[in-house]
This record gives C-alpha cells, structure tokens and sequence, in this order.
C-alpha cells in the first residue's frame, strides 16, 4: 500500500460503521491485510476494473460507479456460487483543475458511503486498497467462500440441460442509449419514469449471490451476464462443447423495451450488456423445482449435442440476429 | 472477468510453462478462480497499481513494468513474512495509434515473459485477470500465506530495538533521475555501468521474501521501503507508538551515491523512493544472530520512548533534513 496516499485511505476507507468480520485478523493501514480463512472451503477470487468513458459515461455519478464497481465484481462471485468475504480496492483518481480538494472530498465522500452500503448488504468487507493519481479508474478485487467441490463453472453444461435466467434482460442497455443521448428517436414513447428506471438498472445493478447459492446444488453451469446473453452464453457453450437452441418468445423483456418492435427488443435482450442477472443451465427436474422455488426465473431454451447456437420463432422458423455482440460502449 | 477480451488473456497469460500449483483448483477462463488453501494457514493480501507517468516514467519497458508491478506486490508479502502463492492482474492498454495490433502484441510479449519469469522465482501463479482499454496502468493483487500469529507488522517495534535494513539504499532514486535527466551535473562522474546498475534497480527491484520468511521468526516490527526511509519508518514509529535514532554514518549507501557529497548522499539514501529493501526492528539478542546469518543486513539506528526520530552523525551532532519526502515523481 503506497505511504503517501495513506491519510486518503484511512478518511475514507477505514469507516467504523461498516462490516466486521470475524475471519478478519488485520485490516486496512499494514503492507498486507490478514485473514483466517474457514477451515474446509474453498475460495473464489475475481477482479474487475471499470474505466470512465470506457465502462462507464464520464458523467455517471460517484455514488454509481461504487456501486458498480463492486456489484459486477459481486456477481462474479454469485455466478460461481461463492458466498463474499472479503475485498480490496485500488482507485485513481484524477489530478486536473476540476478535482481539486473540495471536489475530491465530496466525490470520496459519496463513493465510500454507496461502496459500504452496498457491502453491508452482501457481508463482504473492505481489507486493503491503494489510491493512485490518474485517469479515473476503480479495481476491485472480491474474495469469498466456495463449498468444497460445490462450484457453478462454464464448463458443466449437458445436453438436453434446461437454459434460464435470474431475471429480466435489456434494461440496462436501454438505460446507456438514454445515458448518451442515442437512438432517442426510438425511445420516445417511454415515461420518464420507465427511463429513469432503465438508468437505474445500467448503475445499479444487483448482485444475485442468493441466487448462486441456491444454483451451485442444482445447477451444471452458470455464469452472470456482463456483455450480453448471446456473447456470455457462447462461453458456456464452448466450455461444455455443445450447441443451444433459445426460445425467443420465452426471454424475459424488460418493460423499457416495450417502446420497441418486437425484433429490436429480443437483439437488445439478447446483445445489451450489464444486465448481471445469472444465466445457467441444468436438468428438466431440478428446473421444475427451481421453478417452485424462485417464480421469476425464466426457462429461455435447451442445451443441445448440435454446437450451434440457433434463436428459434414461436413457429420453430430459426431468426437470424442483425446485432454485433456487445463491446463497452466506448 | 470481462468476456470480450476473452481471447487476449487466453492467448497471453495462459503460459503453459507458468508455476502450476497444486492447491489452485480452478484458473483462468471462468467467473472466478478456485484456490484451496493449506489448512490452519492465514492469508495476506496486497494489491497495488502503476500507472504511466505516475509510478514509472512514459519510455518505461514492458518488461520492467511488468516486473516492477510484481516485485512491488511481492514485497509487501515479504514485508509480513508470508510466503507467495496467487496473484491476479488488471491490465489497462491505450486503444491510440501508438497501439495499433503489432505494437500490442509485442508489448504483451515482452510484459507477460518477463511477469511469468519473476512468478516462476517466486514459486506464484497468476490465477485471473481482467484487461480493459484506457490509459497504460498494471495493477496486481497477490495472495500469499501466512503462519499464524507469525506475521510482521508495523506496530510491534519495542523501545531499545535494533532498527536494520536488508540493503543498500538510494539506488533507485539515482536511476529514477536518471531516466528523467534530471541533476545529470551531479551524476557526472558516475561511470556509464554505474548509471545502468542505478536504472536496473529502479526498474527491477528484489522483493525480499526469503528474509521477510526469515525476519518473522525475529522480528519485532517490519515494513518495506517503497517510499524512502524516512517516511516509511515512520510508518513503524506511529504504529508502535514510539521514537527513533538513526546513525546517518551507518547508513547502507549504494555505490550510486559515491558521487554526491556525503549529506547530499544521506538525505538520498532517507528520502529516495523504490529501494524495496526490508526495514525491521528487533532486540539486540535477536540481531547478533541475525546478523550471522544474513551479513550484509545493516543495523542503521534504535527505537527510542521519546517519539521523535532524530538524525544523528558520528559525533553525536543531530542532523537537520533538507529534502522532503519522496511523493512519487510526477
């Protein structure tokens, strides 16, 4: 941990308020931080930055960009089935005339509540950091506790697997063409209250660690969806060797791509990046079960021996998609 | 881990040769990695970022940069006594024309051998990573074990301790000017190798993991110098709630310095950053032992109850410090 950006750490970072683990033997302000981990587990580990104008627009607010940062890292984790623990942040921030000390004090300020708020959700807590001077930049690295031999990799999936997701897709995508300005044309006949929403979704998006949990005994493969279903899944089926076929009627819209036609709003489901909801895949009987136990999933298609990846019409005529997979937005 | 730079990690850091660890159950390619820690063992984590033009100038090699980035972690694992076993990277590339497809590429050579080669010493293995565009910036996260309730901090120092270095200091600082052309009036009379070795150890600094594994048995107190003695120790002072002495006569000048007048060289070897040597405090018991076993270990000074640090020449004058302490050089 650098010496000289120490004060920066302990103002902001060292809140007392915030989440005490008990497998935490040292914290933030050594050359290290120390944990004893729970005897008998496994521990998963991710790391995620996130670059203004790259990964998120350079207006996007501090409070956003914490929460962020940490749920995407977060949802590494849920997809994984790993229970949080533990995290390190490392933040550059800038030097120029608009960050001078009252700027930075207050952008500290909000970033450091929303990073801890959210962390009190999840029981994860905040070990060691750097802060660095640069282009704005927030890295995260997350920790947490895996059952032994209890796993969701990519690399499980069986043929005839059932293929679902935690929940609604598009909004987020929405909510970055609202964010710049883009296809406004398109948007026109949302609320403002369904716009909001969608923004809210691109900043705020949630972790679904429960979720993993409760998949890592049932499920064969999962992972969260970042770039975008069609992109995200095709990991999967190249871990596992073996093709899909989606249902496109079956994908859960979000309600902002209501304003689209019925084309658009499944390329947007299915390229729109940021959702961070779970896509998984595992047999018919577990998912009926599933089914009972969390209503809001939704069934989107079936793992095939074929290792295409074929978007079939209610009518079983195979769409061909226009979209390009989901790159940033920079 | 971000999926669209999927084949980037793949093709870089997936090194076939690298260290394979037998308590790394899962590696690189999924949501998150999978580690097995050894039973009844903590854990310690650091993480650190380097950005361009802040931690090392522009003109900086792949290879150093690669390096540094992971000596640096490395010797805060070595600052607590712990033993070396994971790290992950965030990589951030330009995306300018500078970096067009085979400048990268060569970049990412160059930066992964020689990163693959220092984890290869050090017996640790790069376990995830993400890679993002923006402005050039490394930042590692190591994970390492340690004994427990044997680990090296900074708060332990008792008054009458012997306070010891693990090397030479001011090296690096002289190569850091170096690179810059900053005062060349006074490196004149340094010889062209003496210049390069002074360039070496600022870009390849030695973590110090086989003393720290050492120091732990012994040692009071210790930290590594990453940005100068004085600033680092007091470090240590403030942790342990107590003062020091320090004898500038015994102060361990690197041969860099022969070319500065003797304060100019004190006040180099204090106040210079990047030495990444060990500083310790120990009982003199324990520091005669020491010593035999690691001769070129340096006593430099003594804690003190009065908490200040006094600066003392040879005939018990005290010295008063012109230069500040060492805040990175942009």
């Amino acid at each position: 941990m650098a010496g000289s950006e120490f004060q920066l750490i302990q103002s902001y970072f060292s809140d007392p308020e915030q989440v005490e683990r008990s497998d935490l033997i040292l914290g933030i302000g050594d050359d290290c931080a120390i944990v004893s981990p729970k005897e008998q587990t496994h521990l998963a580990f991710s790391i995620d930055t996130l670059n203004s104008g790259v990964h998120f627009p350079h207006n996007t607010s501090a409070q956003a960009i914490a929460y962020k940062a940490l749920a995407a890292n977060l949802s590494d984790l849920a997809a994984m089935g790993a229970e949080p623990a533990w995290f390190t942040l490392s933040l550059t921030l800038p030097g120029d005339d608009k960050w001078d000390d009252e700027f930075r004090e207050q952008w500290l300020k909000q970033f450091s509540q929303s990073l801890f708020s959210l962390a009190g959700e999840h029981n994860i807590q905040l070990i060691g950091g750097d802060t660095t001077r640069g282009s704005l930049s927030v890295t995260i690295q997350v920790c947490g506790y895996l059952e032994q031999g209890k796993s969701l990799k990519r690399s499980g999936a069986q043929v005839d697997d059932i293929i679902a997701v935690t929940g609604e897709l598009g909004a987020a995508s929405v909510g970055l063409d609202i964010v710049l300005g883009k296809k406004s044309a398109q948007y026109k006949s949302l609320s403002d209250d369904a716009k909001q929403q969608a923004v809210h979704a691109l900043n705020y998006p949630q972790a679904r660690i429960k979720e993993g949990l409760y998949l890592k005994e049932v499920a064969h493969s999962a992972l969260d969806l970042s770039d975008g279903l069609l992109s995200d899944l095709g990991h999967i089926l190249k871990a596992s060797d073996v093709g899909a076929e989606l249902q496109l009627e079956q994908l859960p819209l979000a309600s902002a791509l209501s304003c689209l036609d019925k084309q658009q709003a499944w390329e947007k489901a299915m390229t729109g990046g940021d959702d961070y909801e779970l896509c998984f895949t595992l047999s018919e009987k577990a998912w009926l079960k599933t089914k009972q136990q969390f209503p809001h999933f939704v069934a989107i298609g079936k793992i095939t021996a074929e290792k295409d990846l074929r978007l079939l019409e209610a009518d079983g005529q195979e769409y061909k998609i226009n979209a390009k997979g989901y790159d940033h937005f920079g």
